[in-house]
């Protein structure tokens, strides 16, 4: 397998500087926004240029696939509604739907590996019905993993070309959050026991037979651990395989991304992995309750900017936390400075000293 | 000084009931959207039925004044700050301006008790020039507390009257988290140590200015603890007096409330007092990083939903917050079933056995 990524740049660092100069010219107690302040200046960098644009195109896709683990009692629903979520999305009712509309965002669903049949619309990156049974066998071949990366990098090719300037990657199959947890436990050198969560809300018999699963997966994931696209093809599966590569050509295009939960944090693992320096476009959007999220966050060194308890996947998550980018983006563009509203500063200046400003 | 309320009737139980019962027939693992559920749960509750409508007139109320404290040298900013400011939102260039346009909400800015000029269409309301400095004297007479209470009040009447079905109080003037912590502080039973934060940016020689402020006021609070509106006139100010009737009276009317920071808060915990159960009619929009904020959260028995580091105040926090509230309510509205959907629910059942469900 040969999947290799373009060099990630990092984002602009004189934009970067602008915008920290802007915040302090602005009508408000320098800091006063918090984190607000921070994701300005992090979106500004992504763009750029300071002021930051408004973001017009954010774009949720939705990496459907269903995982052979499912079969094993891992999860509280059948492997059948994955494939009539798919049409849920694609008929605007399910939860990411309402909520990106919300935030203003729109959503595409694409089947990576849904054990059914989907409409032609969504599975022409399709690359098998139902990945492996991780606790006995591997997700994919050599081939499918490296096809599915490829899906996942061209579909992030064709949102940026088509005018995307934020991403989001959703997650959407029952049994989904069994290969995150073993590929986080692996990653982050944990006990199954420390990753294994209720998922869509599996009972106590379900959880014990999940930590089953995942103990025997993690224990084939050692054996290849230090090889991230290995471990993708062993434990992980078509859906993740895609977003590892949605989420580095991203980065690469150099359009920021905002995190979902625990299954696209364990692909982003991967992803900052096979193209180093990808999480610097990167924020993650929401803490989920699937513990294993937590490990994945801190190993990619970052603060998720809500936490609502939320445990839906779908990108939900993430694009709960898009309005605090757009207000983010839009304090930098749009707030008045000291001195255009003639407000005095803090040392009691009616015209602050003069800050680099570009306008 | 006599205000009463009118008494504050709970929100709808059946509605409530319905939510709760609605929420287990979307499309999406049951309670997998944690706190929005809840959330959307209560706004159904306040609406008195099921579902929801789209919250459509949110409205901020920004009121602004002086207090004395400020020459005391208590703050970073001069107390000419609080006119232009004014000036800023009324011009649309404050922080609450921009953030509003994003949640879509509008804003309103009144003059309690400003020490200088405002334009009319904003001191209509005004009580005195800047209240009192209370480490000394009394933020207001008997007859300007209950003025001030009444504005307040009649303030929240011509908000619902006008059609807001959702409001928002926010906080604006130099000086008033002192106020706020000594109010909280007598209230909350606290030493003044653990309520007395940087509010806009103070050093540490303004912090230790602050505090003794804050220690000879409280000492004054004490004198006057159990009698809620006694308090209110010997260390709040205008500004704060007219938050209490507002946030008393938006319960009384039945509308829902998102509370802001520590000023805010302040002033729930008065008007909670005074109207014995409006707090169910508030959810906590944020968490500021004024240490007090947090003390009054949990007197009110509240979690913030978001937690941006925030400390500007005008309703800023709050603000933010109301995304969530969109979401919470569109997720009831819009979703679709687990019947509509043709989705097999978590007992592998394609058509679950019927709740009782209101549409």
């Amino acid at each position: 397998m040969s999947i290799e990524f373009e060099p990630v740049t990092p984002p602009d660092t004189e934009a970067h500087r602008e915008a920290v100069a802007r915040h302090l010219q602005l009508t408000k107690p320098a800091g006063s926004l918090g984190r607000l302040e921070e994701l300005g200046v992090w979106i500004t960098a992504c763009q750029g240029s300071c002021p930051p644009k408004p973001i017009t195109r954010a774009r949720v896709v939705v990496f459907a696939g269903d995982h052979g683990v499912a079969a094993q009692g891992v999860s509280a629903y059948p492997s059948e509604v994955t494939r009539q979520m798919v049409d849920n999305i694609l008929g605007g009712g399910a939860a990411v739907n309402v909520l990106a509309g919300v935030a203003g965002a729109t959503v595409r669903v694409v089947d990576m590996s849904v054990d059914g049949d989907t409409p032609e619309m969504v599975s022409a990156n399709k690359v098998r019905r139902s990945s492996g049974r991780i606790d006995v066998e591997d997700a994919l071949t050599e081939q499918e993993c490296a096809d599915a990366i490829s899906a996942g990098r061209a579909i992030a090719d064709e949102e940026v070309d088509g005018g995307a300037d934020l991403l989001i990657a959703g997650d959407m199959g029952i049994g989904n959050t069994t290969p995150a947890a073993v590929l986080i436990s692996a990653l982050a050198g944990v006990e199954p026991i420390a990753v294994i969560g209720r998922g869509t809300g599996i009972d106590d018999d379900g959880w014990m037979r999940k930590a089953a699963v995942v103990r025997d997966a993690r224990r084939r994931a050692m054996a290849v651990l230090p090889d991230s696209a290995a471990l993708l093809r062993t434990v992980g599966g078509a859906d993740l395989a895609a977003m590892v590569g949605f989420l580095a050509q991203a980065a690469v295009r150099r359009t920021p991304v905002i995190l979902d939960g625990v299954v696209i944090s364990a692909a982003a693992l991967i992803a900052d992995n096979l193209a180093p320096g990808a999480r610097q476009w990167w924020v993650a959007g929401h803490r989920s309750v699937e513990p294993a999220h937590d490990l994945a966050l801190n190993r990619l060194g970052m603060r998720p900017l809500i936490d609502m308890q939320m445990r839906l996947g779908e990108g939900s998550g993430a694009v709960m936390a898009l309005p605090l980018v757009h207000a983010a983006v839009r304090i930098l563009a749009e707030m008045a400075t000291f001195t255009t509203a003639g407000v005095t500063g803090p040392d009691g200046d009616p015209t602050p000293a003069p800050v680099a400003q570009p306008e």
